[in-house]
């Protein structure tokens, strides 16, 4: 798809400064813009790339220009970053196309329900009595099991696989290789080894949620783990069985959260972090990341370490371990110096 | 499937108190009690639900009871979990039929062999000189490599792939999306680059091991990688190349094990744990998630930490850590007074 | 496969101490040798092997014999370790034939570009455009999007997801269930929640990259997410949106890049590290296992801890906090002499 300058700023509204007939052939990063392509700048910091930049055209926001002449060809508006996502969404809008109808090739059984402007593809296996809603695109070598629900105008990436009983919203999208509804971690000792206490809950994702690619969300033991609505979770997550998570949380990669944890709204989670199971946290927490939780945190608390508490002072207290020899060294400089008192005394 | 009380009562042997045939449709946990359903109470703490909970009926340890009337119908006996326990048992083997033959759309290789009673699920690939024992159900998108054998009695989930010459026992779970087999990491560097190291070994996993989703076990350089008869491994674990577990071992999600360490049995490992590689662990060793172990263990350490040590230690020292800026306004107190008393002499 | 000493003789060109009609059935490692089975010992800490193995056939370097018989057949050559290398590099290309031609049961576009002596494995599914170099193995299970390149003389294996628009060299190994272009993790937080970032970048992998089992390497938001010429990735690392790693990087298990980092050459970066967004790592550095890197590092640097710094003061320093319960101590009688002697003054 090529594009010129002018088409460009049609689309976003923008004032042109240059050639309009520049054609552009992709997009670039500011930081590493390629010839012919288009970028943007909204920040200061930013500013320098007017001049140096090889990308043929440029969004800027106006407050960052002179009166001057530029090399690419400008398209200035007050906003250039909002002006830059409303491209990009259409960009996208025009790149995907939605795909429709049932793939020659997939394997859907007989008391299972497809709507009629859903996508299953080739090579992927929905269940007894499964059902996918309207607009969704099952791709290929996803396993919807038994009685699995996905509503409408979802997106279910290639190799996806969600288990028995587990039911998805509306407006997810569950990136490839993520296991939703796997049997919780759940065993009882005896003298002859490790017995598997039976895993009979669902997963519940409400509408709205985004998962990364190769996370593991298990099943309840009995009861659903919840992933609420709006909440965002990177990659290589660990959610275990009957973890309940409110909405709008975001969550970085290869965090984990153990058995029945539960949290309310607007968390964040940086990556690598690991919460004890059986703890609760509120509403806009802040998790450093490789940060372990294991007791329950109030509104808006900040905590970094392992076991995790205030990150402000965990970082002052962690200026002072990169220091501890020579604060020993000071303790054997005291010692010295009052055993040489006592001996003077 | 729709229960009476009476029927459950019959099931576990338990004395009902009230309605005999209050209907139950579904089974939650105790702290979310929805109507109609099932649950059970089996400690003191709580008790408080028998008064509050919105299920139909409720599973009871007798001490817990006094001589009243109770809103939900109660089934009385002297250990409402263990009775809870053989109830799901029974519950899930209802539920989980198990499947038999080959399925259309799958991909067995005419050198293969697959039990009569076997199960394997449309676009499931067994290659040449792979075998599936009686009772085993190889769902959909497994791929089983060259030579690869699977006992009995096991349930390979979907999207499983298990690499050429693996070896599974009887009786065992791999959930989805596990990889066992693919090669260890291993290179010798030249000045040219890395040059890769022949991965010829294999993976051996005993009877009833269970191993959840999203998990790497890579086969030996030479010899075998090994996980132990009635060990479980939780989800998104890391097992490199000549690992060697022992029996009934558990490991929480996300810990990683390095190249040829090994261990004895009944070792309990917590999450995001990580063992450096060439150690040894005895049995009945403790790791608390997140530690970082690079030595030996002897039987019944328990650690914690990176670099682990005695956990008890370590949290005690780390209470002093978490109070290191007051410690060194102590010392910055004491070279006050010391350099005071200095001048005063 | 069955071989004589005297065949293994010949191919590496190694004189025979011993029956050499002895025969081969299987290779074990040193510390397990197996009876019937081949090993080699190359190091004097294995030595006392030569008195007890229960191998058959042992290859050892000529420095490490005494002028005495031994029970294993020996095979001498001055460097066992390179000659054991060479065996097994032959063994595996004799093992290992490479597959060759589209499978039935596979789905390949249309528009899809497929060389006369790659292989498509079945259910692998080939989007539109998308093209695979000669030589290439494309096992069952595999997704490649739209306008996917992949070079020649790749092997990516059952279950590897690679979405629109990325690119793969040449001689590649990409290891079962990683994921490779799904969208990086971008949100942008209103009122209403968190409105997704469209992610309109791709992945590019040079040659030479070999890639562990369950990895999640998303797409760039703008322009590409790359990895290096020659760099070797080891299982379940996440590498988010816009990293790039330069060449002959070595990254072990469970690591975590975030986004927009960027680092040059031959770094080496142990497991369960963890490297905030936007940094830079320069050549030859090393980041210990379980650290967390959160700022420029320059060439040769090492480090550990979380945040990481330098190792050795890491070390020094963990070494006092190990003791800091005796330290506090050492402070509380200071303090007590110090008052004392106030009281005496």
């Amino acid at each position: 798809m090529e594009f010129t300058a002018s088409q460009i700023a049609g689309f976003i509204n923008g004032r042109i400064i240059g050639d309009e007939n520049t054609i552009i052939t992709g997009v670039s990063p500011i930081e590493s813009g390629e010839e012919g392509h288009l970028s943007f700048i909204a920040q200061d910091k930013f500013a320098g790339y007017l001049e140096t930049t090889a990308c043929a055209v440029l969004i800027v926001s106006e407050h960052l220009l002179e009166d001057k002449d530029y090399k690419p060809t400008i398209i200035a508006l007050p906003d250039a970053y909002a002006a830059f996502q409303v491209l990009m969404n259409l960009y996208q809008s025009m790149r995907e196309t939605k795909k429709m109808g049932i793939e020659s090739g997939s394997f859907v059984h007989e008391t299972a329900t497809v709507a009629a402007d859903a996508y299953v593809a080739a090579f992927a296996y929905v269940s007894e009595k499964a059902s996918v809603g309207s607009g969704t695109e099952i791709f290929p070598h996803v396993f919807l099991g038994k009685n699995v629900k996905i509503g409408e105008n979802c997106r279910i990436a290639s190799g996806v696989k969600i288990h028995d009983y587990c039911v998805v919203g509306d407006h997810c999208i569950i990136h490839s290789n993520t296991v939703i509804g796997s049997d919780g971690f759940g065993f009882a000792p005896d003298k002859d080894g490790l017995k598997k206490i039976p895993q009979l809950g669902n997963v519940v994702i409400e509408n709205n949620v985004e998962i990364g690619s190769n996370c593991s969300i298990d099943r309840g033991t009995i009861g659903s783990t919840v992933i609420g609505e709006g909440t965002k979770l990177d990659n290589l997550l660990q959610i275990a069985h009957n973890v309940k998570l409110g909405k709008n949380n975001v969550i970085a990669a290869q965090t984990g959260i153990a058995g029945s944890t539960t949290m309310g709204d607007w968390n964040m989670i940086g990556g690598q972090a690991g919460l004890a199971g059986h703890i609760h946290l509120g509403n806009y927490v802040k998790i450093q990341g490789q940060s372990g939780v294991n007791y329950n945190m109030k509104d808006g608390e900040v905590v970094y370490g392992s076991p995790a508490f205030s990150a402000s002072e965990y970082r002052r207290n962690y200026v002072h371990f990169r220091n501890l020899s020579a604060i020993v060294k000071r303790i054997d400089d005291l010692e010295k110096k009052i055993s040489g008192q006592e001996i003077n005394e």
